[in-house]
């Protein structure tokens, strides 16, 4: 991909604004612009060197793009990239990086104007931490980011984005909405439920008596609520689905204990033990 | 607390040499003695600074020790506490590691030789690593140790264990063995159970797609599945009842998704934002 000239983060926190460490410091984009709700928050963003410039207006900064890359919560992102699209100069494209991509890829092209260039992104990266404050320029190095092409997807906007974030360093896989959404249920927001219901049913005067266990397993149950109620309501059909094959495995452990089944007690946690070395600490 | 002459710990791993590691840098024991199976671990422990000296036989330590702790998977303990029990000096004390404490306390009560000091601890401190390399002198400051004495339990026993605790860093809690292991079901037990379910339920082609929030909470289930299977099976039943109440939070969620009900998703979240923040990262 050659430089891009502007690239717009809309909503540079801990993603968006990684997104734009990584491009400066890797030479991605000759400037970045950071597109904030509140001026303060546009300070810090620059401040930490996320953007190089921060406005208030989404309008704005999209005329002045070759890429537009909407980072703001589930519930905000359709609209923003509509907002963005109606904008943008002949040729420039608008991604996003929401964690669900069905509702908002849907609501997108339904009414996205004529010739505008959007492909939705998922970049599997995050944190319990937000704000540009925690943004770090190597998040984005070797994880994972989904873009989804549908049949109304055009060529030029998904090799561009895909192209993008390959720049930035990250492995970029292609898969439906749907596909997307089914298997994230799986791997990110079903965990966070689990966790969550962990964290909330701990009764708080046995608090003192956690350990790195617990702290562990519980991790990302700080994450902002309003965020991850969006997120789970979403894709709450493959959220659900993913809960009920939890809830059939905890079922046949919880069994196995109940039935003193110690060789299939250690079935289930030499599989778990598996699976997770697979991945590294 | 005066200076221990000689302290020994059977099975100097993370735990029981973080144990060696701190009573040396704080000069709680004159000499630590580390017992082992294999001649070869014994080398390993005393390269990495966590014990003096190693030795094969447990009885000809624990004829010099003035404290013993014994560090071994839960399956062991009962054993070689009162094997150490039935070497010890006049006045030299026994505890342990082990992380539950009904059937430990149980099986040492039963035999215990008259006179011989016995009381069941369980430092709440850990990590999915394994191994004296993996040990910190650290490790125990600012955590709970829980004793577990019973009607049986001598009370210089129980003294001279707890300031041993205290004189390494750790907190001191005193809980019945029963109480304790329905707490630590809750905290910990239920937890690797959730956390290793979660993991064998992940598909593997889905792993590429997993991101920090899988990783952190399934990190517990790189835990030795034999260690865990007998932890677990020691304390099925209270396990059984932590699974139980989690399933019930669970289910709510689930429902709530099903009804589209995003105020009582978000309540869910709260709550464990709230529990979890309590705590720090």
């Amino acid at each position: 991909m050659g430089q891009l000239g502007t690239l717009t983060v809309v909503g540079p926190g801990l993603i968006g604004g990684s997104i734009g460490l990584a491009a400066k410091q890797r030479g991605v984009a000759q400037r970045v612009l950071g597109v904030v709700r509140r001026e303060s928050s546009g300070a810090r963003a620059v401040e930490c060197g996320a953007v190089d410039q921060a406005l208030t207006d989404l309008a704005d900064a999209a005329r002045q793009s070759d890429l537009v890359v909407v980072c703001t919560p589930v519930s905000q992102v359709a609209q923003q990239v509509l907002a963005a699209a109606a904008e943008l100069p002949a040729g420039a494209v608008v991604t996003d990086a929401g964690s669900t991509k069905g509702k908002i890829v849907t609501q997108v092209e339904r009414d996205l104007p004529e010739g505008a260039l959007f492909v939705g992104s998922h970049p599997m990266a995050g944190d319990h931490k937000s704000g540009p404050e925690s943004a770090r320029a190597d998040l984005l190095e070797g994880r994972v980011v989904v873009v989804t092409p549908t049949p109304s997807t055009n060529p030029s906007a998904l090799e561009r984005a895909s192209d993008f974030w390959t720049a930035l360093g990250a492995r970029v896989v292609q898969m439906s909405p749907a596909e997307h959404d089914a298997a994230v249920a799986v791997t990110s927001h079903a965990p966070h439920a689990l966790a969550s219901v962990l964290a909330a049913s701990t009764p708080a005067p046995l608090l003192p008596l956690t350990g790195g266990g617990w702290r562990d397993t519980t991790r990302v149950a700080a994450g902002g609520p309003q965020l991850w109620r969006d997120i789970l309501m979403d894709n709450r059909h493959e959220v659900g689905d993913a809960i009920d094959r939890f809830t059939d495995l905890l079922g046949t452990l919880r069994q196995a204990l109940a039935n003193n089944n110690g060789v299939l007690v250690q079935q289930i946690l030499e599989q778990a033990k598996e699976r997770r070395d697979a991945l590294g600490s």
